[in-house]
């Protein structure tokens, strides 16, 4: 393994001393110590540019903390607590001298939020473009880690916060209209800023599972109508969200009457808000809500369970399958 | 995460049922659980198309063994037994049907050897070539774990065979003298598959972590003259390798006199054998001797351990230093 570029990352961590890390980077393998009790929750993902970022717009900072919080996200989705990293960088030529130290201290300013440590990772060479992959490894209770598989007809369907404003920050970007500023700053920078600076819900994640009261969580990366589709599919049920009920923000209308785009197409099919997507049975909203509140979140009730398959949108257009309708990465 | 081809590349695995394995595939994290008492190692590398590999002589079913040796083998050198593996696969167009079947067999070959779980991974696209990205987790003794730094003046240096052989097959595939065979079939055969076809030595990292009588170690994948580097580095001391000490094949003697290498530069710089490099006390060679004996290998003293620093070739020539001239990855 390749470690001078990892190892010169690391050191830019100012994270404190991890009594779980017996060797972090600079051995064959890293050696973690896990909690006595805890499932281990494994997650990885890569991020390949111009396929799902684009460094025209993506500064190297937003870019470390997006690569960081894409993976965080995954772990909150199960409700797990983040501990240690493994980065892989497929470096190309021609980056700016500065570009990794930047990079760094976006990819830990998520790290030192949550008590990751950067324990390994490799550096190779990519003759065109950057690759950047990073693997996370949490601990979870074994009993009350969330799944995508519990949802049970009659259970509500809950998210964390308003829909399809990473999408409309991303069309944004690629229209190039962030300066034009013609419906106010404030909205593009709000949008823009979900797009390039998603949060992942860890503390959400860890409250859900602790409660005990959820059915299944995954988090919302490919979009509502996608990801609420792998609970149905997985769970065996069908899901129907309430077009009305669906958290639309008015800075998401706002830009879409600019941009000629239909929010509610945004809201149901945009992908990477990174909210969380649980079901709940009915009894528990007040309690779900109050868990959300206390982490100052809104836990937005957009529809139910019932028996059957896919995922279908009620609204004043009457009843429609909206099943895979999914965000997709492709530029 | 997209799990499509990951999750058909895993209904291929015929591996056995696995206690440890609380959630695969299909959910937004895997869920494992670590062994009471066991510490966690961690490794990850990528493998880059025409950087690392070229398909123009590796057959899928190799590469696909290969990507799981290069991993294995880092958990050899730190004694663990590997348990999960994550899977980043990196897409071009073009590649033939059959080909995530047929790399799939191969990468499963040392997965079920090793009772290895695919739990995880993610698929993505890649413009221009394939890049493979596999990460282990397995269980070591916290307390008994090989690590790099322990080597201490008076060890010797052991290896746990035959160096060069690798990089000769390397040579060997790049001149297309592979079916030529002046020199015999045998020989070509020999090179080309400890390149193509390595093996991790988990047997043997495993046995000698288990014994206490190790000092250091490391696998040989840069070279020796890097890899023994790196353990004078971290260990702060000298290393001295003689010259008529390094197992040197008669494959390799034969194969360099057609190529026109020295036999001794590419034992002391060739990577990729993924043999064991180790550092014992003097009094336990017998022991050491016996334990790779009993796997049917053969513990080969290269070398001293002393005060000082970097890595020292002894011969007829004298003595000259070697330390970091190893093998570079680039093509």
């Amino acid at each position: 393994m390749e470690y001078d570029l990892i190892d010169k990352i690391a050191s830019i961590a100012k994270t404190s001393y991890d009594p779980s890390v017996i060797k972090g980077i600079g051995d064959d393998c890293a050696v973690v110590r896990p909690s006595s009790g805890k499932a281990l929750a494994l997650t990885t993902d890569t991020l390949v540019e111009n396929v799902h970022f684009d460094l025209s717009y993506f500064s190297p900072y937003y870019l470390g903390r997006k690569t960081a919080a894409c993976n965080l996200s995954d772990l909150a989705a199960v409700g797990a607590k983040p501990k240690w990293a493994l980065l892989n960088l497929a470096v190309p030529p021609g980056l700016a001298e500065d570009f990794w130290l930047v990079f760094s201290k976006g990819l830990f300013s998520w790290f030192q939020e949550w008590g990751v440590t950067l324990v390994g990772g490799d550096t190779v060479s990519s003759p065109e473009r950057l690759v950047l992959g990073l693997t996370l490894a949490g601990e979870v209770a074994p009993d009350k880690w969330l799944k995508r598989d519990g949802a049970r007809p009659g259970d509500l369907i809950f998210c964390s916060g308003y829909l399809g404003e990473s999408a409309c920050g991303l069309a944004l970007l690629k229209q190039k209209l962030v300066s034009t500023a013609r419906t106010g700053k404030k909205v593009w920078q709000r949008l823009i800023h979900r797009h390039l600076n998603p949060e992942p819900r860890l503390d959400l994640g860890a409250a859900l599972s602790e409660s005990g009261l959820v059915t299944s969580c995954i988090d919302l990366s490919d979009g509502l109508a996608t990801d609420l589709a792998h609970v149905c599919k997985a769970s065996g049920v069908q899901a129907t969200v309430y077009a009305h009920q669906i958290p639309v923000s008015r800075a998401l209308r706002t830009a879409c009457r600019a941009l000629g785009h239909d929010p509610l197409r945004l809201a149901t099919s945009g992908g990477e808000d990174f909210e969380l997507l649980w079901t709940s049975p009915g009894e528990h909203t007040r309690a779900i809500q109050k868990i959300a509140g206390n982490l100052g979140l809104r836990a937005f009730c957009i529809g139910k369970i019932s028996e059957g398959t896919g995922v279908w949108l009620k609204g004043s257009f009457g009843s429609r399958e909206i099943t895979l309708q999914g965000f997709e990465h492709k530029m």
